[in-house]
């Protein structure tokens, strides 16, 4: 018996993408419910509704986007009959030809870790992996990420590592200032700069990315010379303030050496604009798309 | 209509058992299969296999346990079959008179955290939380945290922070000092000592607790000094090196005021002892339970 072959590695596949679609943009499926909506319709009924949703999304912004980004929780907040549809709204997207990046967060050790990066980035029974990248908690240190990164190294998958989160709190831990002058995200950049030297792909990429906040500029450049070869992950556009503009800085390292996400603003464009929630959703990500590309640069 | 009753605050909860059963200690639920087991078996069956092994174990060891902790991760990498295993398994413990913590190390922002929350700690569609309590990630910190904190306030359920890990690793952030003097996980705990000051129950003790390695005697003391109404859940015992001495300290807010958390040593006991699985667990938890309660002093 052969070797099955090795697959492409994340960051090639990122920036083959980007380069064939002309888009950066990832657009985050992030599916909720009133509180009503669960007790009325029950979870199977609800979950279903979650997977018609995203999977008209994905229809719709197919043309703009590199990914989709599921977020975990939406989906989880239903039990068993939520996985069943964040499966089926993975494979949709799969199959009409984006990438798929769970916003999952998760992080633990040893044997545990081994286990998430097998839920999410190792094949299935024969199947394709559920995802082509996740993202991953960083507090528990270097051995919490190592198993992560051995399975992207084993099964061309990627990591979108927590360095610099957008939301006001992320400033609570990440900035403190360390005895070196340093704050701790700089550290945690530092660390995954490191780990993601093993898993550099064709591209000059590393498929050990990192999560960044467009809500704070200076620090969007500043992680971009801490981690020349990472690809960065930048939400924060849109609902959350930020713009374009501010992380032009973060695709110095090439076309595909930074992905924008963006969720809100993109999958409830109807409720700003009155328009059929697809076509809403489809014009918001092509207007999206058309100005990250240009901010870029490239 | 009037509005249903407040639910018993979790440390309650902690503080009636732990009198009641004269136990301190929680034993992890990480089923694994080996490599091939997977394959061979199929998702649906074994994530049947799972379901029955924890509930084999759980009526092993709850004579001699306040809690079953089952591990999110194990679980999740059998996807929805995974997710419905685990639900059965919360549901037996539950039955079985056990408080349940979901190890899932789960953490994000605003709607989403309120997701994660709303997945484990409140009612679903009428029935009873899936949940007790679950381990939550304190990177994103506070406004990450908040949403947690409330579902607790509102449910009666508990949090466990990670504040300072058991592994190798967990030094390579949380022990990076600050310009201040203090190390970064000194720090969070006194983050999670402030949120918790909310959610106080009778018994003097919050339901904010806070995850600490016992692998760190040093910390667990200080961890103590610094958070005096917190539950600690203290890992590390048995397969990671440390013993029940190494923990004494922590309980000195109280018998209830810490809990230990084994898992390998206790449910794969037979291993070592070569007996029938579930009476190897029962007595390794048994004898656990024991050397714990004379290590606390209560």
């Amino acid at each position: 018996m052969s070797e099955p072959a090795a697959a492409t590695p994340f960051a090639d596949r990122v920036a083959a993408a980007v380069t064939e679609r002309r888009s950066q943009l990832v657009v985050g499926l992030d599916p909720r419910l009133e509180l009503s909506g669960e007790a009325v319709l029950g979870r199977a009924e609800a979950a279903d509704a979650f997977s018609r949703f995203c999977r008209g999304l994905i229809d719709a912004v197919c043309p703009y986007v590199v990914a989709v980004k599921p977020q975990a929780a939406c989906f989880e907040v239903l039990g068993a009959d939520g996985m069943r549809a964040l499966e089926e709204v993975c494979e949709y997207a799969a199959t009409a030809g984006l990438l798929v990046i769970v916003d999952a967060k998760r992080g633990d050790i040893g044997h545990t870790a081994r286990a998430y990066a097998t839920a999410y980035l190792e094949p299935r029974n024969g199947s394709a992996p559920l995802a082509d990248a996740m993202t991953v908690s960083t507090y528990l240190g270097r051995d919490s990420l190592e198993p992560f990164v051995a399975s992207c190294r084993r099964s061309g998958g990627g990591v979108f590592c927590l360095v610099k989160t957008s939301n006001p709190g992320g400033t609570d831990i990440q900035d403190l200032t360390l005895s070196d002058g340093n704050q701790v995200w700089q550290h945690v950049a530092k660390l995954v700069a490191e780990l993601g030297e093993d898993v550099v792909g064709e591209c000059g990429l590393s498929s050990i990315g990192a999560v960044v906040g467009a809500t704070y500029p200076r620090a969007v450049s500043e992680a971009r010379r801490l981690l020349p070869q990472a690809v960065l992950l930048l939400p924060g556009i849109g609902a959350q303030g930020a713009t374009p503009a501010d992380v032009a800085r973060a695709f110095t390292s090439g076309p595909a050496s930074a992905l924008v996400t963006v969720s809100r603003s993109v999958i409830y464009a109807y409720r700003f604009e009155g328009d059929d929630w697809r076509s809403a959703a489809g014009a918001e990500a092509a207007r999206l798309r058309g100005e990250v590309w240009a901010a870029s640069g490239w």
